[in-house]
This record gives C-alpha cells, sequence and structure tokens, in this order.
C-alpha cells in the first residue's frame, strides 16, 4: 500500500537521505588516511561521533515507523536497509579505532592498496548519497545505480586481493601483517556493506514492481 | 493472525524458551575456561552435547511447524529466530574445541580479554533466556532487552578489541597470536549472534505493530 | 500463488537447475587443485568464466521476474536464492584466484586437507544439483536432501578445523600458512554459501507448506 504523495511520506524516504548522506561525511572522515600526516585520533573519534549520528537517526526511524498508522514501505524493509546502511558505518568506525588502537600510525605510510580500498568506498558513498532520493520513485534511475554499485564492489575486490598479495610479500613483519589484515578485512566489509545495502534496495524493488 | 490464548501456542513460545535455557546452560560450561584448571576436553564435549540437544529441540520445532495449520508467529520468523539462536550455539562449540585442538591448555592461561568476551557471553545467554518467555507478549518489556543487548554487544566489542592489541603486542607467539585470535573470532561470532536474535525479535515486532 | 503447471514457470525453476549445473561445472574446476601438477592460473580463470556465466544467467532471472506478470514462487525467494548460489561461485572464483596470486603453486602440494574442503564442496555441488529439479514439486524428496546437505557442511567444518590444526602446527612458515588459511576460509564459506541455498529452500518450503 502506497500514498506516496502524503507529506508524511517524506520523512520516512528523507531519513535513508539523511542516513546516507552522514555515510559520506564518515568516510570523508575516513579519507583523511590518505593525507600526509593524518591525526589517527581524531579520525577514530570523529567516526564515533558520525556513529551516534547514525543511531540517532535509526532510532527516530523506529520511532516513526512504530507511531505510524501507514508507511509508504514495508516496515521490515525500512528495518533491514537501516541495518544495512549501519553495517558500514559500523566496519568503518572499527578500522579507524583500530588503526589508531594498534599504533599503525608508526608506518611511513598505509599501504597504497588500503588508501584504493577508501577510495572505493568514497565512490560508494557518494553513489549511495545520490541514488536515495530516488528511493521514491524507484525508477529506471536505480538501475544505473546497481550497476555502478557492482562495478564498485569488484573495484573494492581487486584492491582487496592486491593488498593481501603486498601483506604477504614480506614487505612487512608479522605483527604489521596481522594487524594490516584486520583492518583491510574491516574496510571490505564495510564494501560489501555498500553491497548489500543496493541489495535490499534491489529487493524492495522487485517486491513492488 | 494469533490465537495467544490457545495451549497450543505455548508449545512455540516454549520451544524458544528452552532453547534459551539450553544456550545458557552452554555458556555456563564455556565460562569454565575462567577456571584455575579447566578441563578443555570436558568442556569441548560437553558443548557438542549442548549443541546436540540444541538440534532435537529446533527438529520438534520444525515438525511441530509443519503439521500445525495456525502457529502465533510466521513460519518464517520462527524459522529464523531458531536459526540465530543455532548461530550462538554453533560458534561457541567451535571456540571450545579449537582451544582443545590447538593445545592453547600449554598456556598459563587464557588471557583476560578472552574471559572478558565470555563474561559478556554470560550475560547476553542470561538477558535472552530472561526475555524469551516475554516473546508472547512482545510488550514494552522488550524495549529493555533490545537496549541492554545492544549495550552489552558494544562491551563485546570492547574486549575483542582490546584482546586484538594484546595479541598483536608481541606477548605471544606467531602462532599462538594465529590460534587465539581464531577463538577470539569466534567469540566475537557468538556475541553478534546473540545481537542478530535480538534483532530478529525486533523485526517480528515491528511488523506486528 | 502456484500455477505450475503452466510452461511459463519451467523457464523460472530451470534457471536454477541451470545455475547449480553451472556451479557444478566450476567445482569440477576447483577440483584439478587435487591433481598431480594443477595448472593454477588455468583453473583460476576459467573459473572466473564459470562466474561470468553465472551472472549472465541470473542477469536473465531478474529480467524474466520483472517482465512477468505471475510467477511461481515469490520474487523475493528466487531473489534470495540466486544470491546465495551467486555466494558459492564468489567464494570459490577468490580462492582459486588467490591461490595462483599468491604463488602457492610453489609448495608440494596443498595441504590434504584443503583437497578435502574441496572434496566436500565437490559432494555438495552434485547434491544441490541433484535436488534444484525437485525445487517445483517440494515434496519429501527434499528432505534427504537437507539431511544430506547439513551432513556434508559437518564434514566441510571437520575438514576446515583439522586443517588449521595442521597450518598451526609448524609445518609451513608464517607467510604460507597466512596464505593457506585465506584460502581455507574462502572454501569454508563456499561450504557454508551451499548450506545457505539448502536453507533458502527450507524457507520456501517452510512459508508453502
Amino acid at each position: 500500500m502506497r500514498f506516496s504523495l502524503k507529506p508524511q511520506d517524506d520523512a520516512f524516504y528523507g531519513f535513508f537521505s539523511d542516513a546516507a548522506e552522514n555515510l559520506k561525511r564518515g568516510v570523508a572522515v575516513l579519507a583523511e588516511l590518505g593525507d600526509d600526516k593524518p591525526d589517527f585520533q581524531s579520525i577514530s573519534e570523529r567516526l564515533v561521533d558520525v556513529e551516534h549520528d547514525n543511531d540517532e537517526l535509526t532510532h527516530s526511524l523506529f520511532n516513526k515507523i512504530n507511531t505510524s498508522f501507514v508507511t509508504p514501505m514495508d516496515r521490515s524493509d525500512m528495518y533491514m536497509l537501516a541495518g544495512r546502511l549501519d553495517d558500514v558505518i559500523d566496519n568503518i568506525e572499527a578500522a579507524a579505532n583500530l588503526i589508531y588502537l594498534y599504533g599503525l600510525s608508526d608506518l611511513p605510510s598505509l599501504p597504497r592498496e588500503m588508501i584504493e580500498q577508501v577510495a572505493v568506498l568514497e565512490a560508494q558513498a557518494a553513489l549511495t548519497a545520490e541514488a536515495m532520493p530516488n528511493l521514491k520513485g524507484l525508477d529506471d534511475k536505480m538501475r544505473e545505480y546497481w550497476v555502478e554499485c557492482n562495478r564498485l564492489e569488484n573495484d573494492g575486490d581487486r584492491a582487496y586481493r592486491m593488498l593481501l598479495v603486498r601483506l604477504y610479500s614480506g614487505e612487512y613483519d608479522t605483527m604489521t601483517v596481522m594487524k594490516l589484515k584486520e583492518v583491510a578485512d574491516m574496510l571490505e566489509s564495510a564494501c560489501d556493506a555498500f553491497e548489500h545495502v543496493a541489495n535490499v534496495i534491489e529487493a524492495i524493488y522487485v517486491k513492488e514492481s
């Protein structure tokens, strides 16, 4: 049941646009890892703030869902979509926190392929923030979003595999390899989580078409 | 469609209470890892028993689902909830089995942060066992359960990250680090799985509200 | 709503049989890893082809879903099932690619337990390809499929755990351990993904029964 012309609905759709913008802000903070002398502690702390902002957005969405008689999408679909956006933030925050906790700031620089992983996340965040306002229409524009989203996820996979090859090449000592691997895994999970966001939207589209 | 006053329904709800109690029993066995001289083999073997008990509970639930004309919750929701409870058991059993297979019993003691992970799992198991009998009403009491569940999952994350920092600090030899990391990952997955249990219950609540 | 006697439906069911056959073909390529002198590069490249074939099958299924007025199963269930089959291929392709990229071909042979993981995947692929044509009926034959699927997943777990024990036994140097562990994890994920295929089919069955 859809009443998509009712102003009420805009609050629901608006949530997902706001959450995607907040996520874009978070990935921009993460991208400072590629700067000349990154402030690792500040990056980690600001990402905790971005995570809290997302928690508050989610909390008000759930309140709205629970006090609304009709909703423009299935309650469980909105619930799922918010969850997948939350997965992205969780992984990004964890990656930045571990870089700081592990003292990886002592390295001359993070491996180039890890910065490439972050660049893919930036592109995914921009794409997602751009697509989210079209959630209301779910028209053919979304198809381009899925295609591009899939392409970026492949880019992320490639960067991740090349990073693994470098990590195991003997360039770093064992403990550093393990620390970098842990961070790489979380960035890869964030990359996958962006694709899961697209999958949920695609599943909603399939159901409603 | 809900007929929650029919005695028939109690069998369905009863399953989830029984499964949560069985899980609590399993985590109590796991918690012996914090004892002075744990019997690693016995812990591992008794957790296999707990896993089998859960399998039998699940099997009888599925039989009941398939032979009942009406069920108090969606069949697929009950199916999903049983699956998430099973994930907790699987991870706990695997963690205890690997500790035994890896011969980690040769360490003077397991790292303090790993015992903290287990303490979080104990709190999660107690919370889940306490909440499950309220599944029938799904009233506002559940809200406290979700809040507390979320808090405990954060505690678990913190213990896990601090454990990683210790593992990569140079205190242990490389192979021991890898073994402990593998066990830590499984305990962290069990901790996440408890949150997934709460998520499924929340999704049911959102759908029915 | 089911019109299972309409020829139209056979196209939907046919997709899943074709995808399962393609998967079986992929696992047969992977199984060449157990040969005397495997051609690691060729195995990796042919698995990319198998992955592309699966992508094309999926693409035509989604087109069919979106242009059909009635479908024999829920659109979202078909969507989910295709996704889980895709997970198997993804993990297998990644495992073979990393073996090649890591230069693990320099080892005298891959660990026996890793070949056992692949043997379990072969049995799972054969079982899935055999079960898929029964998707249309979803009768009691499926029950045997789930039981056997569960048994094989346990075999896979056992091979994986024994492989971990060997990896951490001191037989290999640290970097080789890490590389083999990465591959083992992907094979284990493929094994889990086969069980997720069975879970989705079971969930469809529970819903329709």
